[in-house]
């Protein structure tokens, strides 16, 4: 394969888990970087990242790490991605790109703005994917392919690292779409995060609420068929990146929960009242909605 | 094949749906009945059952459609059960064993209990096992392969009545468990009914608060990855069958759903007041029980 085809000579990827290992895996897949320095906390999954050919190198010194590469990925939890790219800061060699993948946008874009030299650019982006598994071995080059990955390119975004940013991903598989920050906040605090808060919550209840007296140590969890197991798949998710993103999009996730309790209040009163029709009615809007998602 | 492998020489099947069509494929394909007739209201559906071999003989009529039959499974919503067994009565010949597949018990129970005479016996009975599908077209045989079925015999239900109905469920590839009737229901709300309501009103959220300011006619929904397909595919079942199952077990459900809403004011309270520490801790122990799921 000619040189030419590397769309970044060096990347560094900060976080070799799911997310950056299976960009890495795809990158890979598609010959479009000729080397990627794999940084991270634990030895043991960078190893596992070195030894899966994720990437081709591995330290724990992320400016040591980032020195000559042209893109860094900060895959790290949204609460660390600031102090994460602080300390890459001071090893990048400009002109250098560097993007995140973060399921909150705002909150990051005004914890980095400042820390930018002009050299540098930055590219928040999200790509929306991922399984309830975490670490590099749980990485894989399709992770993205027909996902959808949203960037909120800002101020600080050339047009020419958005579309380098872009490229990065459409090549990985996924469509890109732009969106300001906030509009991303509040559209995946309702899409996504109270999903999980929700699945959480009901999971909680279940547990609670369920045991069952004189069945022994039987629950009522036990009684559980495909619909619980599916409908409850994300509260297996990471509770400190889920703990991260609540608090990161705290402001726009409160609005959205407080929508959801007023909407389950009315169920709740048409079903206590016996209202059968009206209940029908809720059901029907949500069926009609839901089946367009398929 | 001997005839002595025949469990029953008819039965009936009231409502040839998913679950009603599903049962008969079973019994057929196990050999375990000579003749089923399918009773329904819609002569389309009965043609479909007809044409696909989940039934024998068709008829819109409940007493004629019954007679004759030593078995009766009532297939049909909650609320219609009390009034599709009471036509059934007057054609039954007895001795002849009445069973269900409601997903509610104690309603249907106190409903059935005074109507029937000493030689009908009946075995209620909740197969856990669905998908969002309806009609005879959406049966298969293994629909109950390594599921769950409940029964919660009463009173009125010899032990040859159980065993017999047991042995149906069995065969058709079911584990089988006896509960009584506000246990099921008390179980099943929180399980079950529950997570459907929580579903309907997420998706109705979602739509409802969705609308993007400049983005054209796309909607948040439109970002969902594939959590909230996965998350709210429950929300496509049949809205006439939730109202059903939510009317008749609104004492329970009510109950769940109350209990539900002051966990998620915990939670909503622990993300307003930034308690990383506290949101953590119910996120784990949510995870915790989740993953005993798989």
């Amino acid at each position: 394969m000619s040189e030419d085809n590397f769309l970044f000579d060096k990347i560094a990827i900060i976080g070799v888990g799911l997310i950056g290992g299976s960009l890495g895996l795809a990158l890979k897949a598609k010959g479009l970087v000729r080397t990627i320095t794999g940084i991270g906390r634990t030895i043991e999954n960078l190893e596992t990242a070195l030894s899966l050919g994720i990437v081709d190198e591995i330290t724990q010194d992320i400016s040591e790490g980032v020195r000559g590469a042209g893109l860094v990925v900060v895959c790290v939890p949204v609460l660390k991605i600031g102090e994460v790219i602080k300390k890459a800061l001071s090893g990048i060699s400009a002109p250098c790109i560097i993007t995140d993948v973060g399921s909150v946008k705002k909150g990051v874009v005004e914890e980095v703005r400042g820390m930018l030299p002009e050299s540098v650019e930055f590219v928040p982006a999200h790509p929306v994917a991922g399984t309830e598994e975490s670490g590099a071995g749980a990485a894989f080059a399709t992770l993205f392919k027909d996902r959808l990955t949203v960037i909120t390119p800002g101020p600080h975004t050339s047009a020419e690292a958005a579309a380098s940013v872009t490229k990065l991903w459409t090549e990985a598989g996924s469509r890109v779409a732009v969106m300001d920050p906030e509009e991303h906040d509040r559209v995946f605090a309702l899409v996504s995060h109270l999903p999980h808060v929700i699945a959480y919550t009901i999971v909680n209840t279940v547990a609670s609420e369920g045991s069952i007296s004189g069945s022994g140590s039987r629950k009522a969890i036990d009684y559980s068929a495909g619909g619980l197991r599916d409908f409850t798949r994300i509260a297996s998710s990471s509770p400190e990146m889920w703990s991260d993103i609540c608090s990161m999009n705290r402001e726009y996730l409160v609005k959205v929960i407080e929508s959801f309790e007023a909407r389950l209040s009315v169920i709740k009163s048409l079903i206590a009242s016996d209202d059968y029709e009206g209940l029908k009615e809720k059901f029907n809007m949500a069926k009609h909605s839901r089946d367009s998602l398929d």
